[in-house]
């Protein structure tokens, strides 16, 4: 048994190593105009993806990004034992409908626009508690069904405060294993030693080495059109509990990069730690600025949803950790919980985040 | 590490005990009226248990069940390292609502009515993989709640056909630990030996000792007054399941008790695992038909909801398998995958069910 899988007051530490199989990103058509473009695995310039309708659209989104990692991961869909997804739509809907026409034991999970966060802890937890050789972490959001859910008909045309982010059309997924499942699926991965330029028996992959569950943090900010300031206080929490229960200061990661604080919230974010002695702006990047040009794109505070942190993560960070450019990244999905009747109501909004630690492993086999 | 945590094809084995240390079932109106009002901890005749709006009684609800499973096991909420909580409400707001007022490490999970099964899965796994040595799973639902959010307004008095079920107002809270945690408790617990009749060093517990995952699955049923039929053939197939993982047979349990199939439901359940080659029959039981009175209380064809299979659990189930009435169960929460969105726009309504085992265990300490 080793190590104990439990760390300080929140974290787990993860002692097998629970390897990145396979991943995808599929996304619209305003993330394929972004920075991000060339990380991304399927741009589907309609947003339709097939769908009749904006629900649907994302469900098949999603649907087509879970099958996209099992196959990048040299896998089938039936040698994955659990498939944890979530989104942001009333009673998972995205979510349940794109699991249905998937073989796979499946878990809903919902953190709003953390829940990639979540699914990756649970998914990590499962493999390296031993309750799975292989499991999945898929979430999507799509800016059409969440203006649907959350605000105003498309056609109204409403005007948006700057502080607002921009939901993204987008679905990343993760298929992640143990030792036994990255033997078995090496020969058919994309991401093997050979694809990304390792020699002979030597190669590069990615783990989940740990991570901290958040607490829900409720700071009584009730503006709906931004959210960076309902979530940069889960946020920070979390990543404090984290380097505590590590004892790590934010120079042990190349990157810590929150979901989807946004241009405000990112600034209260780092505000907010380093009045807990952490200097956080060497190191921070946030996945709602990453995947837009706000200025070229219009999409003033950034982007958010539960697609935007995942799709982020599955194309472009994970690229980075593959390439070499990062050996160790702290990933900080946010997510504000907000409900059309909570907001309704005048009720504030509370905010979670989660931390995960994704490192870059050397290997010889 | 002995024996694999991973069993067959979509179920877990608990190695390590993950033992229930303590449980709180609270409740409505209805609910105190009905057969099991005796083995509710708390039954709010008022239904508003304190809160301004019905998702907010909700909240409240929830957050007086997970406290007080947290004080019947003698600890604090500090102690416990990990919340699963989840309802039926979009966003999970009563949840996430209730979590908020607790210090715990928050993961929201949605599986409809299933979720007990999904969150004490989860929970189970946390203890047993050794990320938590305590951790706590908790779900609710309240009928106004759920009335308003998927059905009509409550003063529009709408007729109910008889396949339909009746919300339960009702959370069940139950809270695990692992053999430390369980020493560390026993002196305080409510549940201990003294307690239950035990002499001297020996006593009973419960510990959860496995489960299966189940799949979202779809028969194309679209009639939202009639979820049992939605549901049973989620149900039949993962009972199917874990009984081909652990090579056994229905008699095998002494009870198998699905969430809320009700009347009709269960009838579709028994038919489908016939069909199979099990007979269910002589051991099964529904939460959503145990809960009420159906002819007394006008509940049609029985309880449903996240609060119905776990108020059950936390007050009647558990109850009797500390009696020693019976010696191990197969506790089989039922949900049914409808949003307002997708039942307002014709979709089917899949269904998801997970099976959870639960024994009793003669200790000496």
């Amino acid at each position: 048994m080793g190590e104990s899988k439990s760390v300080g007051a929140q974290s787990v530490r993860f002692t097998e190593d629970v390897y990145v199989l396979g991943r995808a990103a599929v996304v619209g058509s305003k993330e394929g105009e972004g920075p991000l473009r060339s990380f991304f695995d399927i741009i589907d310039d309609t947003d339709r993806f097939g769908g009749e309708n904006w629900n649907d659209a994302e469900s098949r989104m999603m649907q087509t990004a879970a099958a996209l990692a099992i196959k990048k991961a040299g896998l089938t869909p039936k040698q994955i034992r659990m498939l944890f997804a979530g989104d942001l739509l009333g009673q998972l809907l995205a979510s349940s409908f794109g699991a249905g026409e998937l073989p796979i034991p499946f878990l809903g999970v919902y953190g709003a626009c953390s829940t990639m966060g979540e699914s990756l802890l649970l998914a990590s937890m499962a493999v390296d508690g031993g309750f799975a050789d292989c499991t999945e972490a898929v979430t999507s959001s799509h800016f059409a069904s969440a203006e649907k859910e959350f605000r105003f008909p498309l056609a109204y045309g409403n005007q948006r405060p700057l502080a607002a982010t921009w939901t993204v059309t987008g679905s990343g997924a993760i298929v992640l294993g143990n030792k036994t499942a990255l033997e078995r699926s090496r020969a058919q991965r994309e991401d093997t030693a050979a694809v990304r330029g390792g020699t002979g028996k030597q190669g590069v992959e990615v783990v989940v080495a740990g991570g901290t569950v958040g607490r829900v943090t409720d700071y009584g900010v009730k503006d709906k059109a931004n959210m960076g300031a309902c979530m940069a206080p889960a946020a920070a929490a979390v990543v404090e509990a984290h380097l505590k229960d590590f004892h790590r200061t934010p120079a042990d990661y190349d990157k810590i990069i929150t979901g989807d604080l946004g241009a405000v919230g990112v600034k209260i974010f780092a505000d907010l730690l380093g009045q807990k002695g952490y200097r956080v702006e060497p190191v921070q990047e946030d996945c709602g600025l990453l995947i837009y040009d706000n200025e070229l794109q219009d999409t003033h505070s950034g982007g958010s949803g539960c697609g935007c942190s995942a799709s982020t993560l599955a194309g472009y960070l994970l690229d980075q950790l593959y390439k070499g450019d990062w050996n160790r990244i702290l990933f900080v999905p946010t997510g504000a919980l907000l409900s059309p009747v909570s907001a309704n109501e005048g009720s504030s909004i509370p905010g979670i985040a989660h931390a995960i630690v994704l490192e870059r492993k050397q290997e010889v086999w």
